[in-house]
């Protein structure tokens, strides 16, 4: 009996992620590909096809089998597919919580505000964007009181449910805090080490088409399948999985800025190979869906910063790196140039941040957001308390809006509650690293003669293939043994920037 | 009252046809982006939005609205909404007719057919396809049933209408007649002439960059507008117009042929500034489409071959050409290299066909197709009967089959009546080439001068903007006071040929 219902619930599924995914080809191309005068056309498909979505996934029907499923007792545990009645439910829940007229009117308000901030951003003037925060953030606290938080709990969780499920705000706040002090002490060890890597390395004459050949040569290298994907440019880089066999990556290059392609590069085909890596035969279900999105950055921050920034990786890769760019890299040692890709200081935009501050940028949004919800802090008031904060935390002021506030396009997008995420990913990253290398032993060793298929194979097996058969902290505590943590995360900055840094 | 019906026809055509051309985007990507291994996970795509266009497309709602309007009296004329109403009826009829079986079997029959084609081509051997082209055309035969046909016309005419709507048999046979005899008489002149142009200065060395730049060049100097389209690669060149602003066009470059990319670039512009061309205010409704498949291929022939393989278009770009190609042209003259491309010779293959010649190609198989329809012609005997047609006509014999009579994909995806439409769009074109000219004076001083916008305009206006408004027939008599004719394409031959000939 229930079995039937789970094949029609588990149909209806994939229907609704085939459709949806047929939206991901038209977003990946508008960023891509389309020439500037589709724009309009592009939203009207895209707009209707986003409708068609909404439709199925509000279907009744698709209540009636929820019901009858939870109701069989049959799906209350930690199987595959309690795992996708559950996920199921946690979506179904969330579409139909949203009265048609919130949603029309945040999908509304968030394409203006997107306009808005672009404009603002480019003026560096923050009163042109902040009627629309203030719009999206009433939209925001609406949304979260439709669709209900945990006793005991506080709005934020229902923001932060969409993109981290299952983790609440205190929760966060209980590894942000100690992060926090960690990474001031460490940044501030390294600020008064007196010592500083030439960073202008970084910024030599790096050519695009050699630039493109060698991120692509190093994407493939540590197992990206172009067979089953490719990599294009776009303004924004970021990672589209449509489905299985196909999952597209994007970066942008910049002639005199060598980090900003190679290691996007690397980010990205983290989270392509998560993509690529999950089980096809539950596609359209969450036993085929990433686990949240923390889990999701800790895969990209793993390939980017774990493997792609350590000493062996490039121990590797410097040879064919001199080759490639021998104008710029010829009369450079490796040492000198790992010491450049692994510069700390202070800086005022957050994705051009080094390992260390990066945190230090999301825990300042995660306050700044939590107060907006709570409505302690006003809108008008966000440009300073966001440069006390930037002071406080980094020691640093944004001179303009545009370096400050205006700087991520979240906001203007409605996305409160994503931010966390980026912190949580690297946490998450630590912790999925340590236990790689308990099972497989000395890493290093394998990514300086080039082996990364150890690493990768690891991770399909305890991570991708699992989808979200749990939260991510149990899965987190599945893998490794142990709860999520700030300390792996400093354990594993202190040791590489300590002696980087001539520190302790 | 019938006003309101009238609003909610054009409404739902709007929604159909938006989510249409989601499935255009992913066909194009499909052809010039997808990776290898997304190709089932896009099948799966494209095949539930198929799903969801017939269902829309078989509505009742439509029906009944369709028989509303109808019955007001108010859309019988020649008026923009009697005309979007009208196709409308005839394009829902050729939806609801078609009995859901009979639609699943032609889908899943060509999906076969057509790796079966790709095998037998290959391997030039007929038999692997025969059992595939006769299930084929026993169901083209149910469906011309289905669709049924005017009194005192022929089952093909319902195949026919598909492509160029309001077009029968009988009328194409009328035209072809006498432009074979005129043809035949043409080409034998041609070969006794005694005059062969060297041909090879067209196989020469072309670099592929350098080709990508001149006929990217060309497009945009001709009218295509780039900053609503662009031009891609994929295995076979095509145009797809998505919708108002984003057109995209295919090629495929030969380093060691210059007329394929290049001849071909022009003719897909030639298409897509058609689609440019539309009246975007009437998207989704027949008055915001292409008239039909003949008058579509009428534009991309025009620039292609009137255009584009006229003297005077060769005095503008040529200087241009040698530039690009300095190995390859440097020492050739404009009259060398224009006779060149303009080399006559009976050929096997009907895509790399001369101007001349071209049209016997299609006859061949237009002749073909109906006695397989008729069942005239077993499908056992047309490799025979393919063979005794090229020598009739055209004086040679293919040595095999993948020569003859398995070179086209047409028939292995279902495609019966589309090949007349090729012929008649080198007619209609003559004739709208001959009105232009009469309109505009002296077409060829201005291309020699790199002026095209005329021509262009002069189509957007005529022919563009009327959309579906007449049948293809209808619209050349309104544009150029004259029936569908052979005698204005022959007219055209004799100008273009006799010189370079040294005839009459």
């Amino acid at each position: 009996m229930s079995q039937s219902q789970y094949e029609e619930l588990t149909r209806q599924l994939v229907q609704i992620s085939l459709l949806g995914s047929c939206g991901s080809v038209l977003g990946w191309d508008e960023q891509t590909m389309m020439p500037p005068k589709g724009a309009e056309h592009r939203a009207n498909q895209s707009s209707l096809l986003a409708g068609m979505v909404h439709e199925r996934s509000t279907d009744s029907r698709l209540g009636e089998l929820l019901n009858d499923l939870e109701q069989s007792g049959e799906y209350a545990d930690e199987r595959p597919e309690s795992a996708n009645v559950r996920d199921a439910r946690r979506r179904f829940d969330r579409a139909t919580k949203l009265p048609r007229k919130l949603v029309e009117e945040m999908s509304r308000v968030s394409t203006l505000a997107q306009h808005a901030w672009v404009e603002a951003r480019k003026k560096s003037d923050f009163s042109h964007f902040q009627p629309w925060l203030e719009k999206t953030v009433a939209l925001k606290r609406e949304e979260a009181a439709a669709i209900g938080f945990a006793d005991g709990g506080v709005p934020y969780d229902a923001l932060l449910d969409e993109y981290e499920p299952g983790m609440s705000t205190a929760e966060v706040s209980a590894v942000f805090t100690p992060l926090r002090e960690g990474l001031v002490e460490l940044g501030a060890a390294i600020r008064n080490s007196g010592i500083e890597p030439d960073a202008s390395i970084i910024t030599r004459r790096y050519p695009i088409d050699a630039q493109r050949r060698f991120s692509r040569f190093a994407a493939e290298k540590i197992g990206f399948d172009f067979e089953a994907g490719r990599i294009d440019e776009a303004p924004h880089p970021f990672c589209s999985g449509f489905g299985p066999g196909d999952c597209r990556l994007t970066t942008r290059y910049d002639e005199h800025h060598f980090s900003g392609a190679f290691f996007g590069t690397l980010h990205e085909a983290g989270h392509g190979m998560y993509e690529q890596g999950l089980d096809n035969s539950y596609y359209g279900t969450a036993m085929g869906h990433s686990c949240s999105l923390g889990i999701h950055e800790s895969q990209s921050r793993m390939w980017e910063n774990f493997v792609g920034r350590g000493r062996a990786f490039w121990e590797h890769f410097y040879p064919s790196a001199q080759q490639e760019f021998p104008e710029a890299l010829g009369e450079t040692s490796a040492d000198e140039f790992h010491r450049a890709v692994n510069d700390v200081r202070s800086s005022l935009i957050r994705v051009e941040a080094d390992e260390v501050t990066y945190n230090l940028h999301i825990m300042i949004r995660f306050e700044l957001e939590q107060a907006l919800v709570t409505g302690d802090l006003s809108v008008t008031d966000v440009p300073a308390a966001w440069n006390q904060a930037y002071r406080d935390y980094l020691g640093i002021e944004p001179p303009t809006a545009a370096d400050g506030c205006l700087q991520d396009i979240h906001w203007s997008g409605g996305m409160l509650g994503y931010f966390p995420t980026y912190a949580l990913g690297n946490m998450y990253a630590a912790q999925l690293f340590n236990a790689a290398r308990r099972d497989l032993g000395d890493l290093d060793a394998m990514f300086a003669r080039g082996e990364f298929s150890p690493l990768k194979d690891w991770l399909n097996k305890n991570v991708h293939q699992r989808g979200m058969q749990y939260s991510a902290g149990r899965l987190v505590e599945i893998v490794t043994g142990e709860q999520l943590s700030h300390e792996p995360l400093l354990a594993h900055l202190k040791s590489r920037f300590e002696p980087l840094y001539g520190l302790a």
